[in-house]
Parts: C-alpha cells; structure tokens; sequence
C-alpha cells in the first residue's frame, strides 16, 4: 500500500465527513487504486478497500493494486457487493462521485441501495487531491513530455508539400509510439493553412501546401501520465502577417511563463497573456483559456482562465497555451507544459519555439 | 439537413412525451447534428435546432451542422442559453439524457433553470435511434473494418520474436493509420504469451517470443464510425493445447455466425458459442459476452450475450467474439464484425480466421 495515498484516502472520508466512498471515476479509482483498467468501482470504509471490476479485468486489477479484488458478475452484481460493503462496514453516510457518475447509475444505486443512507456528493474532492502532483507522478509527465519532444524533432524531417493532415498525424503518432508512447493523450490536432484557424481542428484530407502554418497538439501517455504540447511551424517561408501573429503569441507565452508561479491565481496568469494580444489587436482571436492541468487526464483544475480563480500551488502542473486564431487565414498556438514552483516553473518541454520554416 | 435525422428528431420528442430534448452525449450530438466536436449541446424542439458550444468549436459546427449555432462563453453561458431556449419555445416538459448526464450537471441545470419545468429521463431512447444503421452509416463502418483487414495484413509481416508488444501495437496503429485510419476506436490490444489470458490487457514491455500467443483486438475509425476486430496468432509453431483452443474458438465463432439473423435475441446468439464452449470443457474461461454493437461508438447496444433480451433487428452491427482465457497460459479471442440479415449476417471482417503460426 502506498502510504501517501492512504493518508488521502482517511483525509478524503474525513473531509466529506462520510463513513464510504463510492469511487467510480475511472482516473480516480487509478489513482487511488492502482488499477488502470477502468471498469469497475471502488467501495472504501474504515480499513475496507475493495476494487469490484468484471472478469476481463480481475487479474490484471490482482496485479495492479493492493486493494481486495470482487469479481461483479450475473449472479453477484456490483448492487450486492455494494450491499455487502454497506452491511459489513455499517456506514451511513455514503460519498458518491456526483461530478462524473451518470444520473440514471445514481438512480439506481438509490432504488437498490438501503433507503436510509445519505448520499454526500463529492464534488471536486477526489480530483483536488491528485491537483499537486508527486515527485514521481512529475517525472512521469516529464517522461511523457520528452517523447513529445522527441517526436517533433522527427515529424520535422518528415512534413512536406503534398502529405495529407491524416498522414501527418500518422507519422506524428507513429514516432511518439516509437519513442514509447503507452498511448495518446487526446486525439493528435494536425490543421494546416486556413485549418489551424480552428483551435480544435481535426485531421482532414487536406494536403500540406507551401506557405501553410502547420498547427501540432499532442501528446501521449506513460505509465497512464499525460503530456501535452504545441508548436506551429511553417511550411516554407513565412509571410509577414505569419511572423506577426507568430511573434505575438511568442511574446504572450513567454510573457505569461516569466509570470506563472505559486500563488498567483489562473485568472492572473492568464491576463498577461491575454493583456499582450489584446494590444497587439487581437484580443478576439483568442477564445480559449490560457491553460490548464494535466495528469492522469489531460484536462486537469485548476485552469489558467479569467475565470480561474484558484491560487496555484508547487508541484501543479500547468499547460500555457496561448492562441491566435484568424478565420479564413489561419492560427498559431505554442504551448508548454510546466511544473509551478516557489519562484516560478520548471519547464517540462524542450522543443524550440523560433518561428521554424520547413 | 437530413430528413431522416429531422424524422427521427420528430420521434424522438413524441416518443419521451417531451417539448423539448437537451442533448448532452457526445455521440447523440454528432448522431443528430452532424458536429463531430464533442463539446457542447443541443437543444432541440418544434423546428429550433441549436447547437450550443464554445469559441474552439463554433467555426468547425457552423461548416458540419445545419443546426443553428449558439456561441457559449463567460458572457452568454450555457444556462443562460438554455433559458433563451425554453422562453421562446416555451417548453416545459424537457427531456435529458440521464444515462450520460452527470449528476452534478443535472444538479446545476435544475437549479438554474425555471423550476417549473418537467424533467423526462430520456434512458436508452436516442441510443435506441441509433441502433439501426442507415446504408450509409454501414458503408462507413465496412470502410473502417477495411482498414484494419489492411493492417492485420501487414502486421503479419512485421511481427517478430524480441519486439516488444508496446512496439507491436506501435505498428498495428501505424498501419491501420497508413491504410487511412482517422483515429482509433479504443486503446489497441496487443497480448502476448500469458499476458493473452488477460481479455483487455494493456500492451507492456513483454518482447514477443517463439511460441507466444498473440491477440491482436484493434479498431480505428472511419468519419467518426468504429471497426473492431480481434485474431490470434502464433510466434513460430503452436503446440498441441494452443491447437485445442484455438479450434473451440473458432468452432464456437463460425456456430454463432452460421445462427446470427434477425429474429433472435442476442441471449440466443450468445448460448450456442457459451455451449460449444462449455462441452469442450472452457466453460470457466470464457468471462464476458459474446459480442456488441458498434457504431459512432465503440460499445453500442444491444449486446450479444447470456443476458441479451433484445431482439436483433435488420442492419443491426454486431461483434462475434468468443475467448477462451487460461490464466497462467494464454488466451485466444477471434472476432469479426457482422451486419444483421433477414436471413443471416453480411461479415464485414475478411481477414482470415485458420490457426496463423508466423
């Protein structure tokens, strides 16, 4: 048992002021568990900690996670085993993950269940405590973002002229794969020319073509850690509108990542950023927030928004991504994944942010 | 706009006895509006079709949707939209997608909007409109389950004793990528050896070695649409057990295929591969279902399997999927996708099935 996630675990039932949780995020119960299959659901009280999953994943979750292992089949459904739980721990006052649990699993958890239970929604609890992140947890990503790094060194030798965006994105994935990607963080963004005007474009038939701004978001998975990243280059020589825009998100990213440490708020964060392209004339043409965290999942609180009225802290992640995106011409975004710190971050990408022209 | 679609819509708000139909799933979004981009919802009733979703996604909506869309952002949020909705529809019996709605968002939707409104839990009924497939929809799918036939081709030349099944999978996805593959329809399975007795192991760093079992299950999409197939094979020459049970499970795949049509329920379908497989005496090895639907999403209903009451119907997908799984020795699980007949199935799966020793 890993003794800081036990701690959480007593924090956790202390802080809902519940005698059970009911864990059914799949990255929570991960957390928590050690199991990584994602089907299933975690029962904990007292000193009980129990992993119900079905029978594709039972001796895998045996392997993973130090927690007892219950089989939920047809003839012991995950309700009994609930049943079971709530009668041998004797607890009342049940939490349940309200922020992710689907409202008709919640329905019937409440028909099937004993009546005289009281449900305590979670709320953001479980996730908070996965907010700061471990010494390990942090070379996890740090891993996870140097295949990043290594693969767009490679997918630079490779874009040209007359490759398709889906093609592109093949090779980019290909060499994260290549360079040990478990897997991929969300799907890889691969928009060229008027494309990369759309922030979340997805990888089209379009052709690269000479004078196209190339956007790239990725990222990949170790060990279940997220990265993120993303560079825009250009293929060919770069206009003057296109070293414009590229320049001023430049000057916004470094501007905020000179900025970004423990406690300052996201929103703060985020104005710099967003102050320098406003003057600059394009405060319309960025939507988006600046940023957010990531770990187990790639889109983590607290996020660096002018909503984001949470104070950092060291040892979050955050992901500073500012964007210009002009309909009909196209967009840039650059983006880093850091680690905040006391004075200020450690960056966790490595890959250059000169203007490239392939 | 598509006048199925606009038919179905029209059912849709009949059948769940509603005025209006807020619309949350990703899927069921894509299903009926055509925005691929996942973020967002829909708010549909009498002739108004909006599609709320934010600044990354509105340019992409505005090209893939006929639907009229509505920007959310920090000045005009959600619920705000939401309420501009039912005040000019004057709607008040809404319906809401409990089975992917979290509760905390239905929480926040009843205390924000009017509190006379009446909430009607929509349970299965748009998945239900997607469980038939137009023509077009299974041309989509037969393209993707092309895709993957292309690359398991390839994969057989490419795998060999020392690579690493992270590498393997690499390979598979790279190919089915090459072969045009616009994503992939859930995390590649690529098991070998013991790691095989394990139905959804993640790819490790086990190098594949002489005499391995090897279970390939693996999907990509097609414009949105999901494949799925699944064949072992064997790293040099099988020995006489692996010979056993690869014959019961493609023994007990071709019976279920040979018995698929519509008519019968998915509980009929599923007992005649469980029975082939318990007279062979695996009846323990096979944990999980025979099959499921495919679509939009990788898992659609109905299922095939002991507890599949739901008749199949005419271009329904299905999965045929038996395993057999011996812990400690490794496991075997071919599967093909099927488009349901009057009279039988339409196999969209053409790689072949005999015992492959590579």
């Amino acid at each position: 048992m890993n003794i800081s996630i036990e701690t959480k675990i007593k924090s956790l039932l202390r802080d809902a002021e519940a005698e059970a949780l009911i864990i059914t995020d799949p990255f929570n119960m991960r957390y928590l568990s050690g199991f990584s299959g994602g089907e299933g659901a975690l029962f904990l009280a007292g000193e009980e900690r129990i992993l119900i999953t079905d029978s594709r994943y039972t001796e895998a979750a045996g392997k993973e996670s130090s927690f007892t292992v219950v089989e939920e089949n047809r003839k012991h459904p995950r309700m009994q085993i609930f049943r079971e739980c709530l009668e041998k721990t004797g607890a009342g006052r049940v939490g349940y993950e309200d922020q992710s649990l689907r409202c008709s699993e919640f329905d019937r958890m409440r028909e099937s269940l004993p009546e005289n239970l009281e449900w305590i929604p979670l709320k953001g609890l479980v996730d908070r405590c996965r907010r700061i992140k471990s010494e390990e947890e942090i070379e996890l990503i740090a891993k996870a973002e140097a295949i990043g790094d290594a693969a767009f060194l490679e997918i630079l030798k490779i874009l040209q002229p007359g490759m398709t965006e889906l093609e592109a994105a093949a090779e980019l994935e290909y060499q994260m794969r290549k360079a040990g990607a478990g897997g991929f963080s969300f799907d890889t963004i691969m928009a060229s020319g008027k494309n990369s005007s759309m922030p979340h474009a997805v990888p089209s038939e379009k052709k690269l073509e000479e004078g196209d701004f190339i956007t790239m978001d990725f990222g990949c998975t170790w060990k279940g850690y997220c990265s993120d990243m993303t560079r825009t280059v250009v293929l060919g020589e770069a206009d003057e509108k296109q070293r414009e825009i590229y320049r001023v998100v430049l000057d916004a990213q470094e501007a905020a990542l000179s900025v970004i440490r423990a406690g300052l708020t996201g929103a703060e964060v985020d104005k710099v950023a967003r102050d320098l392209i406003k003057e600059a004339g394009y405060g319309d043409c960025f939507g988006h927030g600046l940023g957010h965290s990531v770990g187990l999942y790639i889109h983590e609180e607290p996020r660096l928004s002018p909503s984001g009225l949470d104070v950092l802290e060291c040892g979050m992640l955050e992901t500073v991504e500012p964007g210009i995106y002009v309909p009909g011409f196209g967009g840039v975004r650059i983006e880093d994944l850091v680690v905040v710190t006391e004075t200020g971050c450690r960056n966790l990408t490595s890959s250059p942010k000169c203007l490239i022209e392939l």
